[in-house]
């Protein structure tokens, strides 16, 4: 069960090595393999600052910390799973529709061998082409979407396709199960009384990060798993979800958000759903000189990991 | 209404442009303007760290964030107001009288057209002279005073105007209705046991952070409301309100502080409230290397002049 | 009862002077002093990020911030306490046995002298020559250890003596009262699914981050009392405790923790325990590029200087 | 003369105000200007570091560092000089062609009305339509290029547009007269032993840094000059020209490179040229914590304007 | 003859100890002293940046590296010297004339008791006083200033003591023998066509940068001790008469200036000179995140040292 | 002869991928390998900052910039050369004598496949058990070691392996014929009179910073090969051989350097020499916010390996 596992931090001091996620293999294989992590280093679609394709760099660099055991879930990871690092899939830097071509068709390899992707962004556009090969597999997906910013616009400068209009995108081409799907954590200012208002008029079930934080984490989780029941799904977390304090690094920050233990919670509280694919996006590392975004990403990667340890586990029993 | 609104961001990128505060006009005008963002990049009365007077232009720098419409208070700031980039008052650094006869000069004419300043500082040493402005325009104002520290010292080295004495002066010269002003986020470590009872015997209602907290967002901005009624009022935003987490980038900071969350719950809790003007004071760049300091008070500027919006259209009605 | 106190900032700029802690006097001396700041720059034992050597530094040149009344505890220290810098003892970087003779050799006159110590580490390995120090002079001690880690792993590499190990080393040496002592604040991965087991099997009381955010700080504060009871206790406080937000600049940083607030009601909480040494440990300037973990760090000690003070005043009532 | 000149540094401070570059009034006019200083803010065609976007902020920011006389080439700008700051020109980041079409069409009225444009990139690939812009009003232009790259490949992963294109296409599309134009400055491993060749076979003369440092400085000027002649010449400033030392902010850097003294010699030794337009590209703050890539770029930029205010003064002679 | 000397790098690890320079011992005594490093941490007189009130904690922090034989100079310094850190002198911040009192009452009891100081700022108005106090021991001084700019300015904003004018004072109250006094590197844009000629109308002798680097550094020395001959000297170093690659951390740099070898061979080709007190000028740690100006300082504080000791000991044989 | 060369720049972005040294294989083999790239994270025996153990994950991010061509040596590496990414020895931190160990074991299997090795340290202390593994294969070594220091302390507190004293022991141990060996770059203080004289008394030729600039470039290399001749060569570089402008990330930097032109000069000049190994050191990360000195000790490390391809290359001819 444990064909690929990572470096072993006790037999290797954790800043040593080629940095790979959590110094698994770095292989371009399916073969074995329960869940890959795929890096998709492109930025082309940012609004505001740029950076984001060094984020699975930074992302790994750090992600040597993690070990094996996830002590909250109670779940050893490698007594599971076998997993690797996959490398990034190709891009064409400053040319989107080139790139989504070749981020859907680089997906495609993981997923018909049923391994289940983390794939580390990026900025927040390339989740249309994951969508798209998601879509191709496993039909329409619910999806939990965590983020400050809905990413529902419409156009921006006549073009249809940037970080901020994902989601739209993606339920016009009837990628998602809009009526299965959930997002959480929108604040800041936006662009007219009506962006918020779009995003649930295009079917999304929508929680504000004031909605939530009075209703409260454990209320959120309940209400993520009502929406989705055991559809097949697709979680999208952006890092921007939780507080600038808390990840610095990242494009289009705003105040007033989520603690990392919130985060932390919110994330080990979708156990037990029909996760298919994750994604975790906009991490920008020249705004994080002590890499807390990177490490919080990290965390956040690693707990995605436990939710499939975790349901492989179960479904043996 | 909206004779002067922002460079509109679906129009032109929002990194893009000359930087004013939210890129709206850069005018040193008041005819068919409703509120007057204005910079007093003046830091000679701080007494531990300099270099607040690079604040304006790093709140100016990221404001470029900031969109029309504030969600949770529900208010598109420019179908009511219009609103512009005043510039900076003139200051001569190194000198603060000279300073301050220019910030108080420099002010007036902007108040006795009835346009509303959000004053972005500089140290805190400048709100003496605003005070000293808006009591020749309204008399005495009631002040909300947010900040970890009371600044009601009385000299410092001899010296009677710097960064941590502007409140004492301002009840001295009778700027302050004292009997309706509060202050709010008072902590850490201060030079004797009488110093916050000093800022109490003066005459100000005092609420310190360890207070605050246990009585929670709600409550203070009850008793906010209780104190300063409908008098016309100042609100003075010390960013080191907030924890360091938060707002690195300041002079004096002091642990154990609010979060960004609950600063912006504070603000918009003002709403109603007769404020007839604002100052942020104590942003330092070149300790926030991701921007987060100067991001926070951008948004809380944009409170600010949501308030006005508010107020403006409440009076419509 | 002041024969030594600090600078008086009142009298010079806090940013002015060579930098001894809170600019209290610089001498190697314990006649007529209550309490010692000690440094001890040593980070050889550090498993991943290093620079801790530089800590002690990081932390005396802000703690020129602080003052002399802490206002929450009521106590104005140097009524009560003189105290003394007594700088760094010596070690010998590279080599963690030369290290833990002297420093536990240097620690010696200072215990003989009834003074009380104040360690800023430094990595975590230094705890162990402390308190082997500490149960020469005092016999066995209770502990109370803040960490986000219970460094009670037996060996790295096939070495004893690691950052990652003192407190196990501790229980064999029987340096302290392990039925009286208690460790607060683990989170993350671990490298099994024993790695906390092991900590409680040594005999520790432990509580997990999510156990102490779910019991909140009070409960956390009776417990510790209930635990160690009127023992002779030392306090080892890791900066990791809190979230990497609140303390970026530390070396093995864990996302999910406490607040600067919460830290701080802890501490504070430990009022009228029979404390007889202090250390915190584990600051990193190089990725604390805002100081702001230093800052934390000084303000931590001094609420471990306010308890001190506040036992000395009450013992003559 | 000075219709339009900086604000007096004599008379405000210079970190005051909203930030144009070198605090000239800014206005999007071409009455009454000889010189118009404009922000292209685009860094999509960037390959490997991006934030070029920012580039104009930066330099404005810091340009504010600058005065009114050029003590080496002895000229006071505003004695000849009419300027202002024209602000951006319109950018859709993340779409190429449309931004080259756009700063095209942008620049056009700037050069119709017989303005010199300074050109603040962004990143190298707006060099062509600058030169597109150029060509339609002075036929094909004299190119003088400083960078540490020839910028000369063909095609980066299928597509023609890129930052490392940008003067093949020129040749190509008959933009530049090859035989009137040289690139100075090469270095760094190349993809392949043709790269520089490749750039010759197109007609440049071209200086390798190695090359340069041997000749020395006023022997690469008089070849410059030589090469050039009286032809109508652009000045294109890539800011790696110069080693990381002094322009760490930038987005591939080349070590081995040249002193920020030799760069501004070789930047005055163009005087006599007729040159009708100038940029300066590949500025990233991220990367410039100092600010010193920025007040480089400002400096250079500097130099433009003192180049174009001794042609006006040696014309009236 | 070696009184007071620094802690032994040999016997105690560098990074070690409260940070006074050089490790010296920190005392404000003069007895058996030959020289006293003295902080003067007032930075109120500057035009631009602001911090260099940190300044000499930077410098004392790193000053650690320097070890105790000049091998250029070839002078084991505490073989002849004995030496001590004063501390900082009192200074009010916001407040020039208060501080320069206090600075030059400070220095009286130093040169009173015939110890050569060394004096670390602070921005260059701390000048002033260390001339006023000089010339009421030794009369007026020669002078030997080594800065990009001249600091020869009339009045800022009306007002006659900021950091652009300590040198017109000191000519005007007669403090330096102007006819044996020379200033070296100015360069960098000017108010005006006559900022220079100001200069030398005063009647220093003035050597911009592009003179000096294409005279030579030799030649540039000869120049210097042709001028000053054997009158009594005081040298005035700011740091950023070098490049801002080489020395980042400064309040207004100037491009294009020298590397830190010819800094270094110009101090020490003041050998010989009889110079009776030193400063070093214009640090501000918050522009300098690797210490590369903090250290060049330190370094140039040391060659003033060692010119001292070489004296000494030439005055012995 | 290209069996391994790293991903094609030319096909995917240089940003992308998990980070090997050159986007080489990331493989621990020695079949069908010419050269191999092994880090070296160990930085237990730096005396002053640590953090070395950072560097190869430095290095390795940033040399994705370097392409496969070598303009000014004309050598295309991989029409030669098959190399690969080794990934970094093992070693154990905090314990210099078990690391030692390990480097020395882990380096032979390289060195017994005639594989060259290209070392990326850590701190300088590993390059001792380099030069014991060496001496295995190849008996007594020449030397040429660049660096601001000579290591050749003898003991520091005690203890005989630091970063200060591994040439002395490779004297001491017979690793290295001395006679053949030549330190080039020595500067800076120096702990006593006879520092230097003591590593010319061990035999080496020594040539100081100050004496290379006054000889220049060519002459150190005509002295260089007249040292070494066809002997056996290691070539050691400490990355502070550079100034601190051009190499701020590094543990003891010492001012009045060379620059990145004469160090890439230098090291090009060794080509014809007869070189069997190489190691660069002392990159510290957290030291280098803009990765300039990373980016110069990639280049530098790619200089070395196009020597071994021009050795290749002309004993084919």
């Amino acid at each position: 069960m444990d064909r690929y596992r990572p470096v072993d931090p006790r037999e290797s001091p954790r800043f040593s090595g080629v940095k790979s996620f959590m110094r698994l293999p770095h292989l371009k294989t399916t073969e074995g393999v329960d869940f890959a992590v795929v890096g998709v280093p492109f930025d082309t679609g940012a609004s505001f600052r740029v950076g984001a394709r060094f984020g699975p760099e930074a992302i790994r660099n750090v992600s040597a910390l993690l070990r094996h055991h996830n002590e909250v879930l109670d779940v050893s990871i490698f007594d599971h799973l076998s997993g690797v690092d996959y490398g990034d899939l190709p891009v064409n830097p400053g040319y989107i529709e080139d790139s989504y071509r070749m981020i859907e068709e680089g997906l495609q390899p993981i997923l018909e061998a049923e391994v289940t992707p983390i794939m580390l962004g990026g900025d927040h556009s390339v989740t249309l082409p994951i969508l798209r090969a998601l879509a191709k597999k496993h039909g329409p997906v619910a999806l939990i979407h965590f983020d400050s910013h809905s990413d529902t616009g419409d156009k921006r400068f006549g073009r249809k396709y940037t970080h901020g209009t994902p989601f739209r995108r993606a339920v016009e081409e009837e990628l998602v199960q809009v009526e299965r799907s959930i997002q959480v954590g929108m604040r800041g200012s936006t662009y007219s009384r009506d962006s918020l208002d779009d995003a649930r008029a295009l079917g999304f079930d929508l929680v504000t990060s004031v909605e939530g934080q009075e209703m409260g984490i454990q209320k959120m989780i309940e209400r993520i798993h009502d929406r989705v029941g055991d559809t097949e799904t697709f979680v999208s977390f952006d890092v921007d979800f939780v507080d600038p304090a808390y990840a610095p690094g990242t494009g289009t920050p705003e105040v007033g958000g989520f603690t990392s233990s919130e985060a932390l919670r919110l994330v080990r509280g979708l156990e037990g759903l029909n996760i298919v694919a994750f994604d975790l996006v906009e991490v920008l590392p020249q705004y994080d000189p002590s890499q807390i975004t990177a490490l919080l990403a990290a965390n956040i990667a690693y707990e995605f990991i436990s939710l499939i340890a975790l349901r492989k586990s179960a479904s043996k029993e």
